[in-house]
């Protein structure tokens, strides 16, 4: 059995992360790992109905800390059921957003302060940290046309928003030495390419 | 316009605090104070919503700190929505539980520490404390002999876990000068004379 690794994937909405993260996957996959993939909110039963209050909620009826809060349930069961145990079995499990999201989304986008989304998250994330997190970057305005008609309660934010997050995850990256930026300009398959290596070089170096 | 307060009740599961609240909300408007009353988890759409997958949710489908970050966004709607609005506006808002339980119940009960729920609830209650807290104190084999068939994921934890709540409720009740135990045994109507005169009192010490 081989050595189990948490991967997670951020961007903002339309930043291509999703198709990345499924791409990573496979990648993995073909050279032998064995790797569980899943997406926040989400990924567990719970998760998933905590999912569905999250992107169904009518705009309006829903406050920034309820919604930090709805994260940090969906995600304190993600760690326990699937993180922390595939990874303990030998799985490298690939996770569509974690915790950096509702630092930049809930702590920057909707203004609650870094601090604040942190003190909600600590106990849900009991210290699980991803091995390494792959933060895709894409100018708003680019992620903005690739995104579909019938975006969710938190696509639907808008520009100003978005780019508030964006600025969240920059600064991320830039106090998380586990945190890579990779341009997500591009043909899907040439950010792959990038993603794959930004990966095999936290790897290596960990 | 009168002053507005808030009153909550706190209780093991079949200590007779929601009959309690709701003769408690009866006297208040009896006497001419405009009377909201609320339930946690609950009392907002989102909050009903919550309680849904908080009741309904399968034993051992949901972990202790999930359950916390759950009951936490409930709360963070009804203080925001209901509690300060109505306060405000000079009402008497009576909770059926407030961040009470989640100290005695997740905190005490379930084991994840005081200091826990609190760091997962100080964003939600962000400082909105109850005018006064009435104790319920009805001892734990009394009230199992109260409940109803058809107990909820929380209730069906059995006598042992209702005990450690009491206790952990207690411990409140010894920390907290704003908290008020009250004798829950005997007929509905001797403890609403007791719940009555406990907010009175401390109503008139404020």
């Amino acid at each position: 059995m081989g050595v189990g690794r948490f991967i997670a994937l951020e961007g903002i909405d339309g930043s291509g992360k999703s198709t990345q993260a499924a791409m990573l996957a496979d990648a993995l996959e073909a050279r032998g790992h064995r790797v569980v993939r899943v997406r926040e909110p989400g990924g567990t039963p719970l998760g998933e109905a905590i999912r569905g209050l999250l992107l169904d909620t009518p705009a309006g009826s829903m406050g920034a800390v309820a919604e930090a809060c709805l994260f940090a349930a969906s995600r304190a069961e993600l760690v326990r059921r699937v993180v922390r145990p595939g990874v303990a079995d030998g799985a490298w499990v690939v996770c569509d957003r974690f915790v950096g999201s509702s630092l930049a989304y809930q702590g920057v986008g909707r203004g609650l302060g870094v601090d604040v989304v942190t003190d909600v998250n600590r106990a849900a994330v009991d210290g699980c940290a991803p091995d390494v997190t792959v933060l895709i970057d894409v100018p708003v305005a680019e992620a903005a046309g690739r995104r579909c008609a019938g975006d969710d309660r938190i696509e639907a934010e808008g520009t100003g928003f978005q780019q508030r997050v964006a600025d969240g995850y920059r600064a991320q990256a830039e106090g998380d030495a586990r945190m890579v930026v990779v341009d997500g300009r591009g043909s899907p398959a040439d950010v792959h390419a990038r993603v794959l290596a930004a990966v095999d070089a936290a790897v290596a170096s960990a």
